[in-house]
């Protein structure tokens, strides 16, 4: 026995099911204990992610088939809607951080208007903590179900969340235009996702109509402390990870940029540039960490705010790691060193 | 003798350069006489652009190496502030398209402003006359000197002045978001346009200070017929080719859709997608196109329109050719029909 | 009536056939009559591929419906055994293009081999001629079906045909080490085929297994009029066009680079580089060009020879009208001139 | 104190040195006392390396500011011939490690050849140790220089010298076929290296007359135990990391895969893959691993080989510190953990 946390990565098989499994594997604290992939169950994870065939791992197994003994804690990456049925299945006594959008939304009608369905598990919806350990991190120390951040909605708003709370902006004046790599669209075969169709090339999509937006409006709301409504527009950038939100709001550049550096000071893995700087998604691919910076627009009273990370990383798995390391009573950053590589 | 207008172009070491001589040697009213590149004189085009090597083309030569006798008209693509004196320097006869930036800008005060440096050749400067055909095609046919639009402008502008023609936004509301190929960077041996630093990432840059928005102002200004101060954020993606502008404005959708499809109904270039659609860069590489979508966002009152365009084509060659063409008394769409290159 | 050949394309929603239509559309003597997706029938070309939007063409439509009066020529760019009986079905006076694999195998077993089938077609496989024009032109010419080359056998082949038939290698000792664009596996959503599966990284793929194989073989041994078996490997490029074989020879390359350049000085699309120079894939990016370099090798007595094309172009659909061209009696580059899009 | 080791990185503003540091930073038992960068001394590696910026690292000054008694060990990451007296004028109680190739090639003449410049420091030249851990364990232990290997030359050799010690191969008929990402070329801002230039594109480069041949050469002649000259032609890749070289042998499949299986069993950083399947660089991107693949041939007795491995890890940083690890006493692995990053 190893005194580790043993940990069940249900579905192993996409893109953030292998980043926890890169990032777990080397974690000083857990140990992958279970990996499931239904579809795919049966198979190694040398054979789904030939990257990883270099570790020694368990085989993926459908989730019918875990043994929960053996499992102390659960990553939950699987689709939304199967989500919520699977989470409510499992014995009570596993913490659970769900990557999925299932129970990131306090409002099932809310939930229902971006996703389409019904939600099946609303009992389960109210024990739910949001994932954004810099803003709910004691709520999440004490959580049994932790609703992992969107992607989008982390880099976006891990600025926006403390501009709007110190009172910095004008809620009705929020404008993220946001770009982000094709890993966020994750492994299932399209041909909108097809190199071909990505490379060279680079466009809008879900104008003013993306699920990540209810998420946006619930937190900046309770930010704000009245109903926000922002515009978001996500665009797909031909490469694989990272994601830049530019901001624009109403708002005094100075101010926003002192109450930043100040706001983050002391958190690991949020970095606020030197005024006028703005960051790259490059300069975070493949670390846990946020880079902001801010910018005095031409207008007068106005800011340009460019925040990014990797959505794969601090976008996801490396987000439900930092959860789980709160949960776990464990220091925030256990496991979650690596620096970002570049080129 | 062909016939045809013998065509100089100067600074063909360039992607502009090299843009010029693949759409001009298959034009079927103009033939390339000169190509000077200063730093190259001596060197022949498939040297410096192996993939011209299959034409036959005159040796690169000094502009002072130049025989003027030999040339009709002339296609200026050399850096900015050089220009000036080149340009002054050409015989009178001469009908030049300029694809620098320096006779954009009416005002004297305001090139000084964005490019640091005094305009030293103000009276030809009032004899300039804007290049964006869509909107000054009269002006073109006559003008013995056109300073061609910059690549950012001419994608966000051809929608916007449009639009602010028919008093359909609100002007002291613009918020222009736009991301560029790596292409309109040049060719210049520069670390930050290394390949290893530009793949797989992606950054703003010049944010709220960008030379381009010098031109922005003054065009949008003009077709409100009061003073515009817009936002404008360029950013640089990893591709080759295209511009997207992502701008938000104050105003009816469907007002606005409607405008642009009547606006531009007959134009050859222009494109406006059925209401709620937006374009991609991919959509018009290496074409002569600009493709234009618009959306209502999700707050009342509130447009967002997205607009693409190769920038070395319809933000740089493709439209000085079509400038040209004009100047020639030529149908604007003459050499110019290629189509788009996709995937 | 416009004179022009009409033409069907039968699989238009595929990359090729795409290639087919971004060609034909600006070709002076053909005209697009009917386009066929069976999967996609009643759907439009914008809707299937928006660069293509700008122009006004038939709808798509299943083969069954096609009026076949309406037809004069036919490109067929569907998947192999599909194709046979599609072709087997289509009346008589029609000439035909075939770009698949169906008809290049002139011995049915080999065939069965390679795809895995019998062949069914055995009759009309004994009209097809192999097209390559450059090797058989006069029988292109006469033909009423001629198969395609493939695009890695159209790399590679251009120079080492032309090689063995002047006896300028040794035919045991051929190692054809191949790369290509992605775009070659084609438009069907595959996980493998994914951006964030093939961006930012390279691998071999069909290791001494690749099915073009047996069409290599064909054609190398009937050049050296001996069975030849060479060693071919192919790898994936991240990127969306072109392929280069480096071919390793065992042959005086000096004497091997003047048999080139003379056997191919009045080939519109071949063009050989100075001796030990070497072309890149984007220098043919587009266009129907094939460039071919020649290095002695360090090892006295061994020759690399590079061959690059763009295998959407020369090495499919650009092939293709080429060979419609000869066919048809039209000059054999008509409305192939395109040049080189770069960068 | 520490406890720990105190490295100088010489040369830290190129890519091999920021990868250094990228390993160093979180390396148990070593620490970064200095960082030179002669031309950006004065700045620090946030201004350089903005990916690094969350460190808290010791600003860039000139070589001749170092103070040595500050040093404990040196990686030396500086152009060739720049090298030699540099690490001639280090205090001789530093252990040293050398990126560059200016002590790998035994003989100076050879050196000369290659590199175009005597060796100046052929004293030195003998202490030299060639930096090959899986083949020269026990030398680099005791040495005080050792000589990093090639990136090239540590991916083609690593199964080929394996392969020769065990005779398995003709020394006479070797073909390395070779791939690299851009990153190898280093960070010096040149024309032929921009985005616009690599990007959507492939050519092979330096064909029969790489600078790494010669070490090859020298390798694989101790390897066979006489003269060996390889055919080895590179190509670059439109990608940052990542170098594949596919090898043609003469010899028997199935006996070099299962020796390379068995002496390799051991090695931490060497993997052979099952018989017949072949790896991709993306899955080692970021690691310190090698992962080989062999393949027999269509022509009986002839062997395909594929092996890969990160260009700035196990082909040049990380090697390094494997080497460095072993000069120290320590675990050879220490501080090389790190996962492959995909996608």
């Amino acid at each position: 026995m190893t005194g580790k946390t043993r940990v069940a990565i249900l579905g192993a098989s996409g893109y953030t099911g292998a980043e926890l499994v890169r990032l777990i594997a080397r974690h000083p604290a857990m140990e992958i204990a279970v990996l499931t992939a239904d579809r795919k169950a049966g198979q190694s994870m040398a054979d789904v992610f030939p990257h990883l065939a270099i570790l020694d791992l368990p085989p993926l197994v459908a989730i019918d088939d875990v043994d929960w003994d053996a499992v102390d804690a659960v990553f939950c990456a699987l689709p939304h809607a199967t989500t919520q049925k699977v989470i409510a299945g499992l014995p009570e006594r596993l913490r659970v951080v769900d990557l999925s959008a299932d129970f990131r939304l306090d409002d099932p009608a809310v939930y229902e208007k971006w996703y389409g369905l019904p939600h099946t598990e609303t009992e389960l919806q109210k024990q739910a903590v949001y994932g954004l350990p810099e803003f709910y991190r004691d709520k999440v120390k004490d959580a049994r179900l932790v609703a992992n951040t969107g992607c989008y909605v982390a880099t976006a708003l891990i600025p926006l969340i403390a501009i709007l709370q110190a009172g910095l902006a004008d809620p009705d004046w929020i404008i993220i235009d946001a770009k982000s790599g094709v890993s966020g669209a994750g492994r299932s075969a399209k041909e909108a996702n097809l190199f071909a169709e990505i490379s060279e090339g680079f466009h809008a999509y879900a104008v003013a109509a993306h699920r990540h937006t209810g998420e946006i409006d619930q937190e900046l709301s309770k930010a704000a402390g009245r109903p926000v409504m922002a515009s978001f527009t996500p665009h797909l950038l031909p490469q694989n990870r990272g994601i830049l939100a530019t901001t624009y709001l109403k708002g005094e550049a100075d101010a926003i940029h002192a109450h930043l550096e100040k706001r983050f000071a002391d958190e690991a893995f949020v970095h606020v540039l030197p005024y006028g700087k703005t960051p790259a998604t490059r300069h975070v691919r493949g670390s846990n960490h946020c880079m902001i910076g801010v910018v005095a627009d031409r207008q007068p009273g106005r800011t340009i705010v460019v925040s990014v990370l990797d959505n794969l990383v601090k976008g996801a798995s490396g987000q439900a790691i930092q959860n789980m390391n709160l949960m776990l009573g464990l220091p925030e950053t256990t496991g979650l060193e690596q620096l970002p590589l570049f080129p």
